[in-house]
C-alpha cells in the first residue's frame, strides 16, 4: 500500500476543512437557537441501534440505506442510523412518553451505505424538528413557518417550498380499486413524472372515464395558489378526502402566505415524496444552483405505532451539508493576534484579556516569528514603554 | 417482538434526552469557543473511512473497538472512528499540508464495539485538539494550558491533573535490554499497578542492580511535583534520556503552575496510558466522583509517518458524555411564553418579537390553553388594550 492510497477516502466520504467546517458549525447553532426559541426541545439519539428500533415503518429504501453491525454485546444486528426521524419516534413514544404535544430538535450525522444520488454525500449532516401530538392543522403551519424560518435563518435569499399532499393520490388510487401491484406501478410513474407512459398505464388499467381523467390530470396540477382552484374543478368527482386535502393544502398556504410574504409557495399534487410513510401534507425546500431538496418535511402520523404510541407528528430535516456545498453560512473571520513566545508574565496576563474579549490569540512557539502566521494574523502583541499592546502586523 | 423489546436500546448506547443534550450542547459550545480564540481551527472529518487509514499507529486496542462495515462502492473494509486522532493527523499530513504549526480541533461522536468499562458508553461524545508541527515544549505548555482552560470552561471546580512522560519507562527500558516481549510483560505489571507482581518480575529478569532497583522504584515515584526531584535523585543512573524527560516534565509544570495558580499538578512516573503511540509527555484530566479521566491527551509524533508526513504532535479529547453524567454543564434553563392559538395577525409580530430578542414562545396548537403547557411556559402572551402583553401565567 503506498501513501497516496491510504490518504484516499471512500467515494462519497469527505473531511470538511476549516471553512466547510466553521460554515457547518455556524448554520448548526443558528438552527438550534431557532428552533429553541419555538420550543423544540433538543435531543440526542445514539448513532446506532438494533435495526427492529430503527427501520420501523420507513419501508425497504431506508434498509438499503443503512450500515449494519452485529452487536458483539448481544449478537443482534444493529444499524448505523439513516435518518434520525424513527429515532425521534421512539424517544417520544418511550422515552418521554407525555399527553399533550411534544416538540423536539436535534443536529447530526446520518450515514447512508449507499448515496442518494451520484454527487450526494454518505456523510450528511443535518438539523431537523418534530412535533407529535397534534393531528391538527396548527401543527402543519407550525412546522411549515419554522422551515421558511430557518431558510431565513441560515442566509437564503429566496424561500422557495413546494407543497403536496400524499393523501390526494391515495384516495384516488383506493377510490379507483387499484390494488396494492397497481398503485406501487402508477406510483413510480408519477415520480417519474413520465407522462405519455402514465397515460398509456391509465388508458390500459383504469376503466371508470371520470376516474381515469383525474388521474391522467395529477401531474399537471403543479404551480403557484391558482393551481388549487384549478385542483378543485378538475377533481370535483374524486372522493371527499381529496377535496379535504385540498382544502388543508389552500388553509395552510394561506396562513404562511401571511405570515411570510417572501415566500415562493408551490404546488405539486403529483409529489409523492415519501409516499409510504407520510400522511399528510409534505413538503420541500430548494435553493438556486442545487437539483436536490435542501430540506424535506411532511405528516407522517402513524410512525410510534410499532412502539406502542401511535401520535400524530409531523417535521422536517434541513441538509447542512448540502448548504454549504452552496456555499451558504460562509463568513470571512477575522484574523487574529500573533504573540510571540516569551516567559514574560504580564505577556499571558494580556493575553487572556484579549481571548476573554473574544479575540483570537495565537501564540508563537519556539523561534516562530510573526512573519511566519501572517496568513493566520493581522495583529500582534507588542511590549511597549511597559505595556502589551496590539498592533497592526504589517507597521 | 413485543413493543416493550422494539424500545430497548444495546447495552451502552443511549439516547441523551432534553436536558442532558442541552448540557452536551453547552458544553460543546463553550469548548470550541474556546479552541477558537486560542487559534484551532474547527475540522469535521467523517464517521467512517477505510481502516487502512483509520487503524493507523494506534494498535489492536483501537482495531478491536472499531465497528467494521464494507464498503458496497469499493469492496474494501471500512471502520466507524473510534478514536478522532488519526483521522485529524491525515488531514495534517495530507488534506491540509503546512509547513509551520497547525491548531486543529473537532467535537463529536465515535463509536465503540466493546464499552471500555462496564458501565461506559459506547458512543463517547469528544470535544479535543491536536497541535501539530512544533516538537518543542511550547507545544506541550500550550495543549496543557488549554485542557486546564477546558476544565475551566466547562465549569470544574477543581483542576486536577495527572502529568507522566512514556520516555521514562522506554528508555529505561531499553537500557535493561528487554526484549519486546518483557517490556510489554513489564509495561502489563505497571499499568497494573502491582506491586509484589513488579518486584518479583524484576528480580527474576534484570540482573543489573542498579537498573533493577530504578524499575522497581518507577510506581513509587507518583505524587506532587517534589516527586521529581526524588525521582531525579533515585533514576540518576538512569540513560539521559530519562533525565531528560523529567527536565522536560518540570519545564512545564513551571509555567503551568505559574498561569494557573488553582491547578493541582501530580506526576505519575509509571502512568504509560497510550504508550504504544505516544512519545513524550502525556496527561489526563480527572473530576471529583468520577473513577476514569475525563480528559486524555499528550504527545505522539510520528502518527503521521503512515501518511508520508512525520510531524510533531500533541493534542487532547475531553469526554463529554463523562462530563454530563457527572452533572457537569447543566443549568436551569428559563422557561417559555405561551401563545394561545389565533389568527390574529398582531399576535404573530409579538411572538417574532420576542422571539428575535432571545424569548423562548410556545405556539398554542387546536384547543391548547396555557394550563395545558405550565410545565414548560411561565408566562403567557395576552392581548391587553389592542396590544399584546406578556403576563406570569399564575396572576
Amino acid at each position: 500500500m503506498t501513501y497516496a492510497d491510504r490518504w484516499l477516502l471512500p467515494d462519497g466520504v469527505e473531511d470538511l476543512l476549516p471553512q466547510q467546517a466553521q460554515s457547518i458549525e455556524q448554520l448548526r447553532r443558528r438552527l438550534l437557537n431557532l428552533y429553541g426559541g419555538w420550543g423544540y426541545e433538543m435531543v440526542i439519539p445514539p448513532l446506532l441501534e438494533y435495526t427492529d428500533s430503527l427501520l420501523i415503518g420507513l419501508g425497504r429504501d431506508l434498509d438499503l440505506m443503512t450500515f449494519k453491525v452485529t452487536d458483539q454485546l448481544s449478537g443482534r444486528t444493529m444499524g448505523i442510523r439513516a435518518d434520525i426521524t424513527p429515532q425521534i419516534a421512539r424517544i417520544d413514544a418511550h422515552s418521554l412518553k407525555r399527553s399533550g404535544p411534544s416538540r423536539f430538535c436535534y443536529a447530526g450525522h446520518v450515514l447512508h451505505a449507499k448515496p442518494k444520488s451520484a454527487l450526494a454525500t454518505r456523510l450528511p449532516i443535518q438539523a431537523g424538528v418534530e412535533l407529535y401530538g397534534e393531528a391538527g392543522l396548527d401543527a402543519d403551519i407550525e412546522v411549515v413557518s419554522l422551515l421558511l424560518e430557518s431558510l431565513q435563518a441560515v442566509g437564503l435569499d429566496t424561500l422557495h417550498i413546494d407543497l403536496g399532499h400524499v393523501g390526494i393520490f391515495r384516495a384516488l388510487a383506493e377510490a379507483a380499486g387499484l390494488n396494492s401491484e397497481q398503485e406501487e406501478t402508477l406510483f413510480d410513474l408519477l415520480q417519474g413524472k413520465a407522462v405519455t407512459e402514465i397515460a398509456a398505464w391509465i388508458d390500459a388499467n383504469i376503466q371508470d372515464a371520470a376516474m381515469a381523467a383525474m388521474l391522467q390530470t395529477l401531474p399537471s396540477l403543479a404551480g403557484g395558489q391558482d393551481i388549487l382552484a384549478v385542483a378543485r374543478e378538475k377533481l370535483a368527482e374524486a372522493p371527499d378526502e381529496v377535496l379535504a386535502a385540498i382544502d388543508e393544502l389552500e388553509a395552510v398556504a394561506e396562513v404562511v402566505a401571511a405570515r411570510y410574504s417572501n415566500a415562493k409557495l408551490y404546488f405539486d399534487l403529483s409529489e409523492l415524496r415519501g409516499y409510504h410513510y407520510h400522511t399528510g401534507i409534505v413538503f420541500a425546500a430548494f435553493a438556486p444552483g442545487y437539483g436536490e431538496a435542501v430540506a424535506n418535511g411532511g405528516r407522517y402520523d402513524h410512525i410510534g405505532e410499532v412502539f406502542g404510541n401511535a401520535r400524530a407528528a409531523t417535521g422536517f430535516a434541513v441538509d447542512l451539508t448540502a448548504l454549504v456545498r452552496l456555499g451558504i453560512g460562509e463568513q470571512a473571520s477575522g484574523k487574529a493576534i500573533f504573540a510571540p513566545a516569551t516567559e514574560e508574565a504580564g505577556q499571558w496576563q494580556a493575553i487572556i484579556a484579549l481571548r476573554s474579549q473574544g479575540e483570537k490569540v495565537i501564540c508563537g512557539l519556539g523561534e516562530q516569528a510573526a512573519a511566519d502566521v501572517a496568513e493566520q494574523c493581522d495583529r500582534q502583541l507588542v511590549l511597549d514603554g511597559g505595556e502589551y499592546r496590539v498592533q497592526p502586523l504589517n507597521s
